[in-house]
């Protein structure tokens, strides 16, 4: 279909040419919260769609000091070295509170942020997880249809934003510390059943600590049912500082990737990620709508107080706020 | 306000009298999908809220074999001794499979279920755990108005059930079983960071394993942030079959739900509680609204046919399937 101005469409040609000008103003629009912004940020996914679709999404986690950027930097650049194109996203909790923590200082990847052939967006700003996280999944494809044909999706190794970035790429690589209390962190947060890929960085500190650290993961994994029956979750030694199997852990990511693509793993994979961000998608702006309602909001504070008061069973109260928003039990069963 | 009906009336009066038939056919009531039914299950809760509140509302958790039947009967026994009524509910997500496999067998139970002092209601069926979830919550408040003093809502230890039974009771007790693979379970999961109290059941079959499994439950207790700076989560030792620990276990339940309520926090917690219902309730009844409206159904088809040949994107999609359902964007904000 037309897009809506000419602005617009020179967004998307300067997007399918690879610009970082057009490309950036395009993510802004994308990160922006106003309606007519969100309107033509969603055409314009649409139709960079059938452009995108064809890099290798890889997930990196791993808990704040294990060295995640100087990682992401070192593996970028060996990918660059390949003849790759990188994109480097993030999804970041705190970025709500604090503005951006992570990728918020592109000095941090100093070398990989400077060259052409890759491009460093920090995690959008102001937003609640689950806004950050479907801002970066539209990223995905955006940077795409411009061209990167290997986009890392970089998260904290807290909370829940593991859950959102396993679901929006296609292989999710965990980094761990050597030092036996801090995998116990991974385990306590359910993040290791996420991973496709473990490893244990900064492993030229104490070598002796990480051959540990490495044994103790291989048990952990052991306990733990795994992803694919054909797939055991490699734990690895990496140092992004001496280079120490980074490309190792590129391959391993290939290998696997290369694996689900071979039998039709990977699409079937993306289909439903597809299908689970549609229904995440209408949920959220159901939540949106409801609660900007203009009868709802008049309502609320009565409502809300009547249930601190103990006056109004919650239920009770749900049901007088979904009445004055015109959703009615009776009315959606006889329709 | 006035009831429905003369049948309601008489519901109302039986619960507060403590009737066991007008009891069940209440909750039955609840359970109940079907939007009329639903319509007069709200309306009674609403009007039996004032005199709920009472009781002690105790949540308990464990893997399957740890033998929570067995305890919760022995703990509920020694209630009925001091003169206590109780009450057993259960959070089961399977039941949406089976038909409910937790209590859903009351030979478990035999003597407990046998006494007048004690009810015990299986897991609701057919339901998804967010149905089941708000139902127990809904019968909370039923067998309080009904005179309960102390209500033991149980579920397993798999999944996030656990998450939704925290959120409907004061206190969250986790049993574990005294061998090493088995806490990790509970680690793994997140559950354990929900626990206030703990105990190492079957203690009696093996004391020099339940030993171990104490202390090595404290060192990970320590691991994590505490919920309260004032309690430091117990470990017990406890054995329902020869009957060591359950009297500790109920001091140390009662210990902390006395703090609390001392102090006001128990009133706050409860109050949070019910804020979070009342937000639950409306998201879950939006969403059944919206995947029930005609106009949805009838673009569903296509538009989900199109996001998983990759010819839509899936916020593109959504955006769809919203305008459908007559929710827009734009209009919202211009309200």
């Amino acid at each position: 279909q037309a897009l809506r101005s000419d602005a617009d469409q020179r967004l998307y040609d300067g997007v399918l040419r690879g610009e970082l000008r057009a490309l950036a103003k395009t993510i802004t629009l994308i990160e922006s919260q106003r309606p007519d912004h969100r309107a033509r940020a969603e055409q314009l996914i649409q139709v960079l769609l059938p452009h995108a679709g064809h890099a290798v999404r890889l997930g990196i986690s791993g808990v704040p000091g294990v060295g995640k950027s100087t990682f992401i930097e070192a593996l970028g650049l060996h990918l660059i070295e390949a003849g790759h194109r990188v994109a480097v996203l993030a999804v970041d909790p705190s970025s709500s509170v604090s503005g951006g923590s992570i990728l918020g200082d592109k000095t941090r990847m100093e070398r990989l942020s400077q060259d052409p052939r890759a491009f460093i967006r920090p995690s959008p700003a102001g937003q609640s997880l689950g806004g950050v996280a479907e801002r970066t999944r539209e990223a995905i494809l955006v940077v795409e249809a411009a061209g990167y044909d290997v986009v890392i999706v970089e998260t904290v190794g807290v909370g829940q934003s593991e859950t959102a970035v396993a679901n929006m790429t296609d292989v999710f690589a965990l980094l761990q510390l050597p030092n036996a209390g801090d995998e116990l962190q991974g385990i306590k947060k359910g993040i290791m059943e996420l991973a496709d890929v473990i490893a244990v960085n900064k492993a030229d500190v104490d070598a002796k600590a990480a051959a540990r650290a490495k044994s103790q993961l291989e048990v952990a994994l052991h306990l733990m049912r795994p992803t694919y029956p054909d797939w055991r979750v490699p734990v690895l030694l990496t140092s992004a500082r001496t280079g120490e199997g980074v490309a190792e852990f590129w391959d391993t990511v290939m290998r696997l990737w290369q694996m689900l693509a071979d039998d039709g793993r990977l699409a079937a994979k993306r289909q439903r990620q597809a299908q689970a961000w549609l229904w995440e998608a209408i949920d959220a702006e159901l939540k949106r709508w409801f609660r900007a309602h203009p009868n709802v909001r008049a309502a609320l504070p009565d409502v809300e107080g009547s249930v601190a008061a103990g006056r109004s069973a919650p239920i009770w109260a749900a049901r007088q706020l979904l009445a004055a928003a015109g959703i009615d039990r009776m009315r959606q069963h006889k329709e």
